[in-house]
């Protein structure tokens, strides 16, 4: 039998790690790493390594890295693609569990925020499990998510009474009926969707780039007034170092009576 | 300058506890605690005593109780008497914070789960701030939710691959469409609201009882199959300690082409 643990660690704040993810680390003989090659992320690899040398200490680990697939973000078909590479990602992490770990062995992968939540590799494992003949075990440590740095940062709660939320991504939102649109937390827009809202006049939005980590900015107003703000500063911040992770709140005032 | 710490403690887990958590429960001077009475709660308040005896160890702390407002459960008007209720919290925590703490100190507020999602702390304290003249300052500290547990636990993905996923209430269930519902997050269902669902064929839940705590159960499959294994849980856990926290997912699978 082999073991993967699923940790997560957050949204890029070392204090954002929990008890179970030390314990975690702890137990791991062998680290995975999917890397993106010239994509200027130093900066979150590093982040990694120091959760390692913080919480390893001198207890010697090993590291397997390969190279994470690219999406083909050109493709028609979104799904298609997305699958696509996913298929691509589970052949990756398959290899890496046949050919680098011994059997009784247990390996970590490091997730930012939380395993559940915008990522694949919870699913990338099941469907190893199911395709192959390896005993194979994985275990998921929850991971405090960008959502919940952003709303804690902004000091606002995620919900007001009684409402529900939707957790969506640029694309749905880029093909939502804006007025539908009244409680909704935005993630993996590389194409500022909330755009999509200006002009509605009672849209508030929450907005944050990098929360949590050192290269933090909130801005948080009526999505009127601060839509440019927010394209400047993501301007800004991919000028400076090639990328920026943002995520946002939506949020529709209620109706003066 | 006063200073109130909401620190998320997660769903019941103490590994769940974040480094930041731990530290925010080092920094208070004094914890506020708000007890409901006779609701044979007891290990839950033990709980966050066994949190601050393991994470304060023998550095002395206050701590200050009040008992928490009741919210009338039969009132026809839903959303005002949870208003109503939220303003009385809203005086509990203000009295605290004037009876209790000297200028100058720090209290702090365990969360269960997250400050930010369906805790209404975060907005008695902008209440308070908005309508008073004391100074006063406050931070949040995400904590590991149920939901996020109840995934991990369950080693499913919160979202399937580009989809949205709305997080809501029992209530809220009741009254929307069935046909509508494709991905949706449960909480705060005192009402087995899934019940609503049944028959649809083609729903299937993740069920959790006090997940990440001792008396954890989960239950997953296709709802008509297992939605009576769930009401029978719901009532043993209740007839043995008198409560049950639980949430669930409902996915709709995808149809067959």
């Amino acid at each position: 039998m082999k073991t993967i643990l699923l940790i997560g660690i957050g949204p890029g704040d070392p204090d954002a790690l929990t008890l179970a993810a030390i314990k975690a680390i702890g137990r791991a003989d062998v680290f995975f790493f999917l890397e993106k090659e010239g994509e200027g992320k130093d900066s979150l690899i590093r982040f990694r390594q120091q959760i390692l040398q913080t919480h390893r200490g001198d207890r010697p680990y090993r590291t397997a890295t390969s190279q994470n697939p690219v999406r083909d973000h050109a493709a028609k078909d979104y799904v298609g693609a997305v699958k696509d590479w996913h298929r691509q990602r589970t052949a990756v992490i398959k290899a890496l569990i046949e050919s680098e770990m011994a059997d009784g062995e247990t390996a970590g992968l490091l997730i930012w925020g939380d395993p559940s939540l915008y990522d694949g590799t919870i699913q990338h494992l099941r469907d190893i499990i199911d395709e192959s003949s390896t005993e194979l075990s994985f275990e998921v440590i929850p991971g405090i998510t960008s959502i919940q740095m952003l709303t804690a940062r902004h000091k606002i709660p995620l919900n007001r009474i009684g409402e529900s939320i939707t957790i969506t991504t640029g694309r749905q939102i880029e093909q939502t009926d804006p007025g539908l649109i009244t409680n909704a937390v935005v993630m993996l827009d590389s194409r500022s969707a909330f755009h999509r809202l200006e002009g509605s006049g009672d849209i508030d939005i929450y907005w944050g780039g990098d929360v949590g980590g050192p290269d933090e900015v909130l801005i948080s107003g009526s999505l009127d007034e601060v839509a440019e703000r927010i394209d400047q500063t993501i301007a800004e911040q991919r000028a400076r170092k090639s990328w920026i992770m943002d995520n946002y709140l939506l949020r529709r005032r209620p109706k003066q009576s």
